[in-house]
């Protein structure tokens, strides 16, 4: 079956879009807040309705080893056990064995690595990657992929290519095979027969006709819908755009399209704006527990002594349930005393802050002015 | 102008009242979540008031230390600082200088010590706490007072009972001399002309006829309302109660009684059916940071293996946010995970335990029918 996307509107590249999955509807261009280990940090699920998220990210590597996926699909799949009943996205785990495991080695088979837990020794294969994210039931899932290093010379980066090529194969042949053992497949409560949809990752390091070629023979194997991997690894902004573009030329225009691990506000609003339909990030929540805050005059650090009497809201443009109560004479107090509710409310501000951008940028594309609408606002987070 | 309490109806020495603060009304028996430092630990303030909170305690010593008296004055008040529109009530500081205070001090002028924060010197004396309380505008604030350590020899404990009634003289008349200077002090929206209400507190260790001589004595002085300190110290709970007992004896029927300091959900429900209209404690707020959560069947430790695949609330018989939403095996992966949404999730329950605790207290006591409504519930806590 076919993974539901239509395309409502277009002005220019970026597009207004739909997704359908078996937790309700998606409406694209989409930011995904990071929910890590099956929470998005420090904010309830309730709190996170009210922001507007539709679709989480939770990440595979994470909950392969705590809770484990044998216990979440023992208590019927993520959304269950997380009590979240709209759209998730899982990733394959090839991102976090490449930025957080030990002693990693990476074989044609897939990736030994040693958890960064315990220590206690792993693989995570194309098999064993879809095999989990089945198991957690993500409404989107992702092909295993391997995140090449940066900076890499043009043979590596092809040969890693390569291999995740092979890899997006396996990972689809595996998921056909096992794709109705899904743990919500068949409740009463889905579309009947809906099953998770599988996306490619295209690779190709920062070599623009490696992209492209990535890209094709991705299409030509088939996937559901296509993210844009292995960037956000250091690499200069206009380089990773560069990337982006090129990637965006050779994608199908009737499937959804996802860079993976970005940005800056402004950032994913110019992505949007190239066409993007999708983007997660930890930084609007990994930021605000730092006391990093993103609004509309700019990024702010609320640990600075000129807020210590500031009885003013963070953002006053804001319409978030922070900037409507608290002042920054108290969000940094709360900070510099390491209350925990800071880390509540910094956060609720941040993902409102990216959220409320992706509703502007999805207007703005409604409206067919798009730079016009938010010339103000991506230029400044 | 009295402080206004009106007793609404009795069973048997339990007593259902309302107070008028300048910030609403506040029904007892009452239990009082603690609030620290301008902040309940993890929980933003719209849920408190979800939570049914009234009354809110905040600790002079904290916020005189961070972020200052001062400042907080400067900004309007502690009700403004942290927006909370609802009754605040301040401790005097005597028992944090006791229990986390280096190089304390002791003299007849006050308590010279060095802050836990930085090592710098201060000085707490009558005056100095009751213009720190006035500044921070708490609805109701404390006489300064020492905290008697446990055991104490009876000489020791007369001894320290005297000067703490010196100590609540002193802060009566610094009080009089300066109660017009709080911060909403004639704000259009508050009953014109009201101010603070000063409570005095009753100290004399362990010794029954001190601590009747003590309430005596504190009665002539004349305060708005009366608290027992100076317990929770280390004593067993039959002490402590005895002691309760004692001075309730003696305090007038006709204004608040607070115990300071206490306890488990059945000990507040015993005390208030004791007589007692008011109490706080930091145990359901700090418990839940470690895991240790109050339900109907009893105290129960998250993060012990038996819930690991848990799909039920942690409280059947609860109403909470929590308990509606989601399991013990969530609940559990989050504590074991070190989640920040674990703080928060478990002090809302447990918070709701204690305030529905209360209400069902309140509840009973309308009905005059205050053990048996309660037996259940209180016995198990």
């Amino acid at each position: 079956m076919a993974f539901p996307f239509t395309i409502q509107a277009q002005a220019g590249p970026a597009r207004l879009g739909r997704m359908q999955t078996a937790h309700g509807e998606v409406e694209t261009p989409a930011f995904m807040p990071c929910g890590t280990a099956g929470t998005v940090k420090a904010v309830p699920q309730d709190i996170l309705e009210e922001l507007g998220a539709q679709l989480i990210l939770g990440n595979t590597y994470h909950l392969y080893l705590r809770p484990g996926h044998e216990l979440i699909r023992g208590l019927g799949g993520l959304h269950k056990f997380m009590s979240w009943e709209r759209a998730i996205i899982t990733d394959s785990g090839g991102f976090q064995v490449f930025s957080l495991s030990e002693l990693r080695k990476v074989t044609e088979e897939g990736v030994h690595f040693r958890s960064h837990l315990d220590g206690t020794s792993h693989l995570f294969s194309p098999e064993r990657s879809t095999e989990i994210q089945i198991a957690l039931g993500g409404d989107i899932i992702m092909a295993f992929d391997e995140c090449t290093e940066h900076p890499a010379e043009r043979c590596r980066a092809r040969e890693s290519m390569e291999m995740t090529l092979r890899w997006a194969r396996r990972s689809r042949d595996c998921f056909e095979n096992h794709k109705h053992e899904v743990p919500w497949f068949g409740d009463a409560d889905r579309q009947a027969g809906q099953t998770q949809a599988l996306f490619g990752i295209v690779q190709g390091g920062m070599y623009a006709d490696l992209r492209r070629e990535s890209a094709e023979r991705m299409v030509e194997t088939g996937f559901s819908g296509y993210a844009i991997g292995g960037l956000s690894v250091g690499e200069p902004r206009e380089q990773r755009m560069e990337m982006i573009a090129a990637v965006l030329e050779v994608l199908p225009q009737d499937r959804p399209r996802y860079v993976m691990g970005v940005g800056y506000p402004d950032e994913i609003a110019q992505y949007a704006a190239m066409g993007v339909d999708m983007m997660d990030c930890v930084l609007p929540t990994r930021a605000a527990r730092h006391g990093l805050l993103f609004t509309s005059e700019g990024r702010l650090n609320i640990k600075n002594i000129r807020f210590a009497q500031d009885q003013g809201p963070l953002d006053s443009k804001c319409g978030c349930k922070v900037c409507s109560r608290y002042s920054r004479a108290y969000l940094r107090h709360l900070f510099v005393s390491r209350e925990p509710l800071a880390g509540v409310l910094n956060t609720i501000h941040n993902l409102w802050f990216y959220l409320d951008t992706m509703r502007s940028v999805r207007h703005a594309i409604k409206l067919g002015d798009f730079s016009g609408t938010l010339a103000g606002k991506v230029s400044l987070g």
